[in-house]
């Protein structure tokens, strides 16, 4: 049984454990952790003897390529009047409740005795969690790629391109090292805009002399990377901020270890820039989960319960932001070994 | 009133009509085009007196600035238990059925009496089908933009990249001219490649004499393009493929104008295919409207009764998709207009 496979029996046992005949899956990521189905739409039944895959046209050749264990069916739309059919009568069906949206459910009612749909939200989300050997050699080598992406950066960046061109550079570079896309929209914040924790890149010459932020990441093999760099340039006082947010980080990351909770992580983080007098200038969280996707479970923030295990893959990213002035975010990405962490946004060798 | 405020008016009057005193937001896209505000996640409660923006702490110094008349509020996420004392109580309160995962919804049952929430699926979706001679117009800059992206890429491209290269070629030249990015995942598909419709870039090299297919858009000032051109290379038999899909094409759009049918202009192009006889290797819908988003109503596919108007902007896409040869495909974007359409995604003078 391969990957794909092993993590279907995960699926069905926690769903038959429930008393449950099945599960439906719509969400991408989840369709590809599943099945290796890599389109941006399906609809998966995972039954207990079968699995049928419904797609619209685009993909059903895809999806025959792509998922050999798959009845893949053909249909107007994904998520269709199609389905009804192949809704097993009588059975009692899973289904993501955290992406399924409300009127798709009302819909799937129609399609299906309501009575007998159960929502499950974060089931799949909570199972990917964990990584895989296999899982966490990719992300490395995303992660690797792009430090080597950044590096390439800052040797070719032109002083007086626009933030968008050099967000232009960065994507251009990691398509050069085999990207399959920016796994998010590429941050590129100069000057003043680097306060903005979230900003959209603008048509703004950059001077060599400003600050310069920026968090960018690659998709490689499906999983993404995310890395940030804030470079001082000459702006007076970025350096000393820059020292803070750097203690933050390392003290986030000596904190990670299996059975750790997440919000000892940020507390961690926290906790170095409140003692610098910087508290409220910490806006975001201090770091999430990735794999498939950019964003994934466990947040590391205040409040989050969940508890740190070995083979989860975290992004670290303190950050301090001074409107009016600079923003200093670093963001590295760990992965949870037995004794603590590993960075994996590491130099290649 | 700005547009914004215009938009806001109309969603209100419409909840009026219902008897709801307010609607509460959470689709990105539709905070943007209702308040100006860009962030990725934010929960907007639009009531008749006033307008309140959650928003976590990554986007409260953003959301200042771009909507001076909205009350911003920042919690921890967008949308967490800090939304109920937002929530007026009594208040009858519509929301985005189709945008809200059931499992959120529960929640806001939770937060707010669930007999007083109203499904509503939708409506700024269609609101947004009709386009504003404004946003024709940057709708018409990044068509053109795109065009000229296109002819620069063609120029640029160098035999023996790789179809990942190629596609970080398309979007480096898109930030040259002043992209925020891409509207959607590059496609560039070489060879047999090009048969399979949404296909991923691959670690190829491509040679000239293939044919090769790029399928691409640029945001710009938050609206979206879409390009889709096919070159032939030197491959036999792609020219009269080529040839059908553009009269296909054209068929399509002499078809458009105010009342026409969505599914009328499907008709056409497949009526052109069909007649070709490789109606059973056009695998997808003529086209799609666009926007701020990439894929916005109306869907020009079999079945779609909703009536073309003045102002709406859609793709006009068809393809012949030969499985272990190649695939054609011509996409070009045109506007509705009184007496029938005008191209976008013409060349610049």
């Amino acid at each position: 049984m391969n990957e794909h496979g092993e993590r279907r029996e995960c699926l069905r046992e926690r769903a038959r454990a429930k008393g449950w005949d099945g599960f439906i899956v719509t969400y991408p990521p989840n369709l590809y952790w599943l099945l290796g189905f890599s389109g941006s739409s399906g609809t998966a039944l995972i039954l207990n003897d079968r699995i049928e895959l419904l797609v619209d046209g685009r993909y059903f050749e895809q999806a025959r390529q792509e998922t050999a264990e798959c009845i893949v069916v053909q249909s107007d739309r994904a998520f269709d009047p199609a389905l009804r059919k192949h809704l097993p009568a009588g059975a009692i069906l899973g289904f993501e409740a955290n992406h399924l949206s409300y009127s798709d459910y009302l819909q799937l009612c129609e399609w299906h005795d309501g009575g007998r749909l159960r929502a499950a939200s974060g089931w799949l989300e909570e199972l990917r969690m964990v990584k895989s050997a296999q899982e966490i050699a990719l992300l490395e080598h995303a992660c690797r790629q792009t430090v080597q992406v950044h590096e390439d950066f800052e040797q070719q960046r032109i002083a007086g391109a626009t933030e968008r061109e050099l967000a232009g550079l960065l994507e251009f570079l990691s398509r050069r090292r085999g990207s399959e896309g920016p796994s998010f929209s590429t941050i590129v914040a100069s000057g003043e805009h680097s306060a903005l924790p979230h900003a959209t890149p603008r048509n703004v010459s950059v001077d060599s002399d400003e600050v310069l932020l920026v968090d960018f990441g690659l998709k490689l093999d499906r999983y993404c990377s995310d890395l940030t760099r804030t470079s001082p340039g000459k702006t007076p006082g970025v350096e000393e901020i820059a020292a803070v947010v750097r203690r933050a980080q390392e003290a986030a990351i000596a904190e990670v270890a299996p059975g750790v909770k997440a919000k000892a992580v940020d507390a961690a983080a926290r906790g170095v820039i409140e003692g610098a007098g910087y508290g409220d200038r910490f806006l975001h969280s201090t770091g999430h989960g990735l794999g498939l996707e950019i964003h994934e479970p466990p947040r590391l923030a205040s409040g989050v319960e969940t508890l740190l295990e070995t083979g989860m893959v975290i992004t670290v990213e303190p950050g301090i932001y001074l409107p009016g002035r600079f923003g200093v975010r670093i963001e590295d990405v760990v992965v949870v070994t037995e004794t603590g962490c590993r960075l994996l946004t590491s130099q290649l060798e």
